[in-house]
C-alpha cells in the first residue's frame, strides 16, 4: 500500500489483518479519525522517521541491547516499528543499528515482515546515530529513499507509540519548525552541588519530561545537525535543544500520554510484557470452514460475540485460505484462534490450522479453541468466549459434549485438538516466563 | 523482637519466616552488612518512619488509591511496610491514611501482622500528610509513640527499599540534618515557554531525579514543617527543600538503586508484580513429616538443595507444626511449598496442609508439590526442584513413579495430591491475572 496522508487512506489501520497495538480507546480513536479526517491532501507534508537504536542498554542490566530484549519472543523494536508501520502516512523509516547488530536486524525486518525500512549504521552516540539516519534521508544518490518535508524522531524502545500524536507532532513541526512531545515530572528534580549536597530544588510544575516523538522540519534540524559542535554529537541528547541552539526554532510542546514512556530498565520490559498480553489477549481470530453454510455461520459467531463481549477485537478468516493467510497476521501480531467446524467429522484442515501454529512457535496466550458445531444457539457461545477472554480457560474436562442448559439441541465441543498438548504447554511457558 | 541497632542484631532479616523481598543480591548485601558490623552501638540514633500514604492515585487510572492496588492479591503497601519492618533499627511506622481508609489499613495491618505501625490521619497535601505523622511522634501525650532522633520519609508506593539506602540515608541524615536519595534523570527536563513552547532544555548531566527514602534529623525537618508557608504545605512537595529553606540544612545526597521507583502508573503495578513473582519464585518452604527420621530427611534434602540449586532460598517446618507456623510464613510472603512424606501411606496430615493452604487463598506461584519418598538419593530431587524453580513444573503424567535413571532404588511421587485440582487452577488464575 502506497503511503498518503492522513484523510485519504481513512482509518489509519490499514485492515483487518494488522492490529493496532495502540487502539484500545475507540473514544480516542474516533477523536483523532476526525482531526485527521478533516485534513486535506494538500498541504500535508512529506514524513519519514529516524529511530536511533545504536545504544547497548547498559541501564537494562541485561547483555543484550534493550532495543533486542524479546517480549513474547518477539524484539521490543520490532512492536516499535509496527507501531510506525501502522501509520499510512509514514513513508520511510530509517533505523541506525550499530554494525554488529546488523545482521540481527535484518533478521527482524525478514521476520516480521516490516516494510519501508531503510538500515544505515549507527554512531557511538545517540545524537551521530540520529544524524547518520538524517544524513541517508539528505543523500540524492539513494534512489530508496528521498528527503522528507518532516522527520520524525523516535526512539526504539517506545513501542507504544500512538498515530494521534505522531500526528500531532507532525503538523506542530509543520507550524512552527520543530516539535516534541512531553509529560509531567514524576520525581522532583533537584541541582547537586559539587560536594553532593542538596543545591536546588526546581518547582515540579515549571518543568516537564521531554519524551520522544519529535518532529522536525527536515531542513531545520538537518541544518542544526550539520552546524553544532563536536561537544554536541558526542554529550548532548536533545534534539529540541539543537533546533534552538542552531535552528533559532522554539519547538511546540505537545502533551503526550503515559504509554510513551521508554524502556529503560528490566522492570519496564515486564511492563511492556504485560501491557502487550492484556492488548493482545483482547484479539481474537476466528477462522471457519470453507463451506458456503459454516462461513455464514462463522459471520453470524462473529457479530454475535461482538454484540455480546465487550473490549474484544475479532477479526475472521476461513480455514482454506489459512496457509496464504495467516503468516501475514502472525508477524504482525499474536493472536488468539477460535476455530469453527460445523456439522463435519473431517478435521484434516483444522489439524493443519494448528501444525501451522505450532511451526511458526508463535506466543499465543491461550490454547487454541476448537468448536465443533452440530447445531446452532448464540447464548451458550457467547459465554464460552467471555469466559475465555476473562481468562478463565475453557476446559475440555468441563465441558459437556451436551449442554445442559439449553433446550434448543446444542453440540459444542472445546478442546485443544492438538496431537500433544502443544498450546497447553505453550500457556504454561508464557506462565513462566513472565516470572 | 526489640528493635535494635545495626551491628546489635546481626543480620537484618530478623530470621527465616520474613522473606527478604529484596535481597537477592548477596554481594550487596554482604557489603551494608559489613558496614552495618562496624558501627558501634554508642551514637546509632533512634529511628522512626513516617509514609505518606493518603494520595487519590489518580496519575493511575484506577478508582482504588495506588497503595492499595493489589499485588498478587495483597495491597501494594503492605510490601513496603514488610520491607521497612525488616530492618530491626527502625522503631515505629506511622502511616498517614485519610479517614476513609483508615478501615481498609487497620484490616491490612490485621491481615498481614504489621508491627510497629501507627495510624495518622493524612491531611489533603503531601506535605499535610507528613507533618500530621511528625507531630505524631513529636506529641508527648502519646504513650504509644516517642520523638525519635532521626525520621525516615518515605513514600508508601515504593515496595523495594533496601535496608542499604535506609541506612545509608539515616548515617548521612545524622551527620548532615538531612538526606535523600537520588537517581539518574532518564529524560531530559525541559522549562516551557508561557506559550507552550520550549524555553529551554536542562543539562541532564547536572540535574538528578530525588527519590525515596529520606531522612532527617527529626528536629531539623520538624522545625522546618512548623515554620513554612501555607503555600509551602499546599503546593510543596520536596521535603528536602524544606529542610534547605526552612531549616538551613543542605541535604546530603545518596545514589539509590533502580529499585526505589515510584509506583505511578498501571504499568508500574505489572512490573512491581513481575518482580514480587521473580523473587517469591525463588523461595521455597519444605514442610516435613513428623517423625524423627522424617525430619531427619527433610534437613538433609533442604542442605542438600541448598547446594545444588542456584538463587533459591529454602526454608522449612515440620508438618505437625504447620497448623501454629503457617500462618506467620503465609502472612510475610508468597512461598512456593514442597511437601515430603517419608515412609507412610497416611497423608492425613498432608491433606490438612493443603486445605490450610486452600482457605488462606494465597497467591502462590506454583502447585503444592508433594514428594512420597521410599527411599533416599539426592541427585533426582536437586533435578527436579531445579525444574521447579526454572519454571517447568512437574507434571504428575511425566513422572515415573520410579525414575529409571537411578540405580539405587528410589521412589519418589510427584502430586498436586488436593481433592480438587486446586494447585492447578490457583496457577491457571495466577497466569489469567498477568494478562
Amino acid at each position: 500500500m502506497e503511503p498518503g496522508p492522513p484523510g485519504d487512506s481513512g482509518p489509519a489501520e490499514p485492515g483487518p489483518c494488522v492490529s493496532g497495538l495502540g487502539d484500545t480507546d475507540p473514544a480516542a480513536s474516533a477523536s483523532w479519525l476526525s482531526r485527521a479526517g478533516a485534513e486535506t491532501r494538500r498541504g500535508w507534508p512529506t514524513v519519514a522517521a529516524v529511530l536511533p537504536a545504536g545504544g547497548s542498554g547498559e541501564r537494562m542490566g541485561v547483555p543484550t541491547p534493550k532495543q533486542f530484549c524479546p517480549i513474547l519472543e518477539r524484539p521490543l523494536i520490532s512492536y516499535t516499528l509496527q507501531a510506525l508501520e501502522r501509520v499510512p502516512w509514514i513513508k520511510d523509516i530509517v533505523v541506525s543499528v550499530t554494525g554488529e547488530n546488523m545482521g540481527t536486524m535484518n533478521d527482524i525486518i525478514q521476520r516480521y515482515q516490516h516494510k519501508h525500512i531503510s538500515l544505515v549504521e549507527a554512531g557511538v552516540t545517540r545524537h551521530r546515530s540520529i544524524f547518520n539516519g538524517l544524513k541517508a534521508l539528505a543523500d540524492q544518490s539513494n534512489a530508496k529513499l528521498s528527503k522528507p518535508e518532516v522527520v520524525i524522531i523516535h526512539d526504539a524502545v517506545r513501542p507504544f507509540v500512538e498515530e494521534d500524536v505522531l500526528l500531532k507532532v507532525v503538523t506542530a513541526a509543520k507550524e512552527h519548525g520543530a516539535a516534541g512531545a512531553i509529560r509531567p515530572l514524576v520525581s522532583t528534580v533537584i541541582s547537586p552541588s559539587a560536594n553532593g549536597c542538596l543545591d536546588c530544588s526546581l518547582d515540579r510544575d515549571r518543568y516537564r519530561a521531554s519524551e520522544m516523538p519529535q518532529a522536525f522540519l527536515f531542513d531545520v534540524i538537518y541544518g542544526a545537525y550539520q552546524q553544532c559542535s563536536e561537544y554536541d554529537l558526542e554529550y548532548g541528547t536533545e534534539c529540541l535543544q539543537l533546533a534552538l541552539k542552531y535552528g533559532h526554532t522554539k519547538a511546540r510542546l505537545v502533551e503526550g500520554s503515559a504509554d510513551l514512556w521508554k524502556v529503560t530498565y528490566k522492570r519496564d520490559l515486564y511492563a511492556a510484557e504485560s501491557i502487550i498480553k492484556e492488548r493482545t489477549s483482547k484479539q481474537i481470530y476466528i477462522v471457519m470452514d470453507r463451506k458456503d453454510r459454516e462461513e455464514h455461520i462463522g459471520v453470524l459467531l462473529e457479530e454475535m460475540l461482538k454484540n455480546e463481549v465487550n473490549n474484544v477485537k475479532f477479526t475472521s478468516g476461513a480455514l482454506c485460505h489459512v496457509g496464504r493467510d495467516l503468516q501475514p497476521i502472525l508477524s504482525k501480531q499474536c493472536y488468539n484462534f477460535v476455530c469453527v467446524n460445523v456439522m463435519t467429522s473431517d478435521f484434516q484442515e483444522t489439524q493443519e490450522l494448528l501444525n501451522i501454529l505450532k511451526e511458526s512457535n508463535l506466543s499465543m496466550l491461550y490454547p487454541v479453541v476448537v468448536i465443533s458445531v452440530h447445531d446452532w444457539s448464540t447464548i451458550c457461545l457467547a459465554l464460552y468466549v467471555n469466559s475465555l477472554v476473562n481468562h478463565k480457560i475453557p476446559d475440555t474436562s468441563m465441558m459437556p459434549t451436551r449442554l445442559p442448559w439449553t433446550d434448543n439441541p446444542m453440540n459444542v465441543s472445546w478442546s485443544s485438538a492438538s496431537p500433544e498438548p502443544f498450546p497447553t504447554r505453550e500457556r504454561e511457558r508464557q506462565a513462566g516466563s513472565m516470572n
